[in-house]
């Protein structure tokens, strides 16, 4: 389908956070938390979310996991915002599989990357997207993040795909906040095709002001209310405080600076579930199947940290 | 389990091809052209066979795909000479899945990377292969391509899995060769717990003289014979008709250097697709979907240097 | 010396954009374009000025032409504003070399790098700016450019350093947004011991808001009153004023992305000199020596911007 | 000039050893222990010398320095070897500056890599060779070490330099085996125009086989024999001989990773110093200014892995 069918409810823009995915001891998901987990974010003012992202762990996890992850996150929803999953695969015909489950319990929106592993030219990762969104029923995303997938998505592939109607949006954690400025401005100058969501969750200020239509922030899974009120106000033009609400936000989001020795999927994602347990808003920091878990010693100091603005509970 | 307790079918060395995956035109998989394709590696002499790596193309395709795949080549194999295949996949958990469904058809030994997409520590890593080799029921192998996985297998990492059992050899396509060197003797001092087969098919007399158990060679898609000579010069120690066989392949695979202007995946493969179908050995060039087909010119180039080396039919 | 004897007049906050190095056809430095230069940058409000940065064409010139250039830099500004000096050289003792030299002829501060060619830990890297910066005698700063130097200076590293008063500030031009970010909080936490500048021209509004002290813009060379306006309305806190202007000047910033198929030095500082000359600021768009000219239709369109913006002689 | 001048002094050919440089105490040039180790590996056969490699650490050095090295190894070696400089410094202009100063003190060649610091096209680094060599009354070589010049040179333009006679050889240390060997064959194939000189020392035996023209090994500082040793029966065909000498200096080049913890530079040629004071070629491990030294335990280790080689003075 193209975007411009898409319904309005998928145009997703504002707080749209990438939904964690806790586990029970034995490593099989904790439903419980995570519906309570999706209650929180909605409660908030969150205004959609991103369920089986980087930060939802979801290449660790099976088929089967995912469907089960993405129902629940569906069904506790229950409609009151739109969401957008990620089928992370290899190539186009696994990722078509992924989505096609994915969509049938109900997501609104698929996100994606290139190729993973294959060695592929611009044309044939133009193509790539292209046979996805043909073959699936929901708007098609594209996911920037070449820390993890190698390949950078040009500014002239992304906008050849968006006047094609081949993607309706990009998450953007490119890292490269001068590419992500000439797209923002290609972009308002086609029309708008596309909804640019930045992952740069430290600088949400500044890509807010920059022209970005929204935010993908980790770190709302420990504390989703800061990241709405810095939407809020950038909303009604008053930046000094976006800005006094992204700097108290960025003491906090410390937490992922705290552990040490350990790999970049059990830092960040690991500093988020420990503050979550801390916050009481899941149960457990069981971390994804082959991912390390923090020490005490990380775990006290993003409880100080919390303590330090009030964050944990009474 | 362990390379202990593995079958001696398994301990692959000598020239173990990776087998190319031909196609029909309507891209399903042309079982036909791939059963003589078989047929051609094992009567020219190769001592294994390498399913679905790279050069088979099995980031491409679908679970259900490589599952046909592996079962014509196993069929058409008959046991004559051991198989080991790639189960290409983001980690552990899909790994295993992959895994299962591969030896569930019959192949010897499964081949597995550090995994894709996610930032693992060398510990998560060597966690990785751990849990994999404990699921399955056939040696594992590890495959080291930096090219695609963006993570370089430690010699540490290797040798520390070799002595507990977990991998039984290592397919090293790292561009490395002084790591590969070192690597060789470190297994020597270790009593030779791992069979060292290079991807780097240019370089065998030399990593053949450095002391490599074996070479997988894309090339031998094309013609087998060359490689077979090449290792029956080596074993009897024979390095300058080694490296004077090895010098007539170079001249042969300069075929891969005719296209321009497309992508690795297109240009490697489809070199070799095209030379298969001109030596009469499938059917059809047609390429893994998503991926680029060469043009005329190269095709044609292809051609010449296949024919200067008196390598088309008559 | 330490930071904290600099001079008031070296504590470089505002526009300090590089200065370009004109040349005659003959590849002399045409010192009555650079004095014409210098008079345009400081008549239009710029606080400061980066002689012989990367825009400056600095990595191409000897000793004897870097000398010259300085000198006619600090005489024409004839201490209008204060100068800081890019001194880019292989290692300390080197770069101390042509520090002393470009101090002589009166520079205010010295910025360089860390070593270049050389395989250094950060240790290393921390001592080689403390004896650059006790060996001269204006303040120093640090250049952290990873796109040239293959080395990105890390948070502790700048601010080990700023607590040891090594260097008074840092240019930066890392391409790591969240990077800068943590940099400015963790500055203000330590009580801004250091003057913190972007390089990324394209994002100054944002970057300003975020609390950077300035910028470097290498299109101030071709227009520097934006850049003032863009300093002027974030100082008052209009921040949509600020970002109007920066929109303005990334449309005008689309001169750089006109040139195709040449290098990085021949496309961006290319694009400023053809604009230079099609404004009457310099007479000619002589490249420093090996770096290809553009060609004419790439200057065409240059030239098409800047009339769509009346920015073109009448 | 061109290759074609060349006097066929400048040949070189075998084993041309980096030369280390040793220091005083004080940091000063060691000129004693510089002129012993000169004789030290002229003496055990080696057929030229490369003076200011990296491995001489020759970034660290003034001009002023350089030159009195580069002089002490003219006036030692006398005439016995030709010596192959390096001028490794930014650009052209300034490399020229750097070479006319080695050549005036009486070196035979010239080697230098492409443009530092710089972003260039392939053209660029084309005529970046050529104003250079047309610059210099000696042969100039191109040094390929994309691991400290973070670009590589490739076939096509090596082979075209060739042609042209712009460069007489190729100091090799890119990594690369199969480029390497495809340059080999295409040199060959073009009536040998360049002489390939390999600075992968650990796989000598191997290059050599492939056809490579000689070599420059750092671990010949510490022990120069066994790689004349190593020519000398490549030399002859037996690949056998030249296998096992490989693995035994390989076994001692372990002294290069026992070293933990330091920098690149640091450790390679610090683990060499170290061996060198071992055995008594030189009075001083001194590192160059900048670089940190070995601890104890990192000595002891170099020292027992020279002891049970019997390579320790009685």
């Amino acid at each position: 389908m193209t975007s411009s069918t898409a319904s309005s409810a998928a145009r997703f823009s504002g707080v749209v956070p990438p939904v964690a995915t806790p586990l029970n001891t034995d490593g099989t998901v904790d439903h419980g938390s995570l519906a309570r987990l999706v209650d929180h974010l909605i409660d908030a003012g969150c205004t959609g979310l991103f369920a089986l992202g980087s930060t939802g762990e979801t290449a660790y996890f099976t088929e089967t996991q995912r469907v089960e992850i993405a129902r629940t996150i569906v069904e506790t929803t229950a409609g009151r915002v739109p969401i957008i999953a990620g089928a992370i695969e290899l190539t186009a015909g696994r990722i078509i599989e992924t989505a096609r489950a994915l969509t049938a319990v109900g997501v609104d929106a698929i996100v994606t990357t290139a190729p993973l592993y294959t060695l592929n030219s611009p044309a044939e990762i133009a193509a790539h997207f292209r046979t996805i969104a043909a073959a699936i029923d929901v708007p098609l995303w594209a996911y920037d993040v070449p820390v993890r997938v190698h390949t950078k998505l040009s500014l002239a592939l992304l906008m050849e795909l968006a006047a094609e109607g081949v993607i309706a949006g990009v998450k953007d954690s490119s890292g490269d906040d001068v590419g992500f400025r000439r797209l923002l401005a290609a972009n308002e100058a086609a029309g708008h095709p596309l909804q640019l969501l930045t992952g740069h969750e430290m600088v949400v200020d500044a890509m807010l002001l920059a022209g970005a239509d929204g935010v993908v922030p980790g770190f709302a899974n420990v504390e989703a209310e800061g990241y709405v009120r810095l939407w809020d106000a950038a909303t009604r033009g008053d930046w000094d405080a976006a800005r006094t609400e992204q700097e108290r936000i960025n003491a906090l989001f410390e937490v992922v600076f705290q552990p040490t020795g350990l790999s970049g999927d059990a830092t960040g994602v690991g500093a988020f579930k420990a503050a979550m347990v801390a916050r009481g808003i899941i149960d457990h920091a069981v971390m994804a199947p082959g991912v390390e878990a923090l020490d005490d010693a990380a775990v006290e100091k993003i409880r100080a940290i919390l303590d330090a603005h009030d964050l944990l509970p009474a």
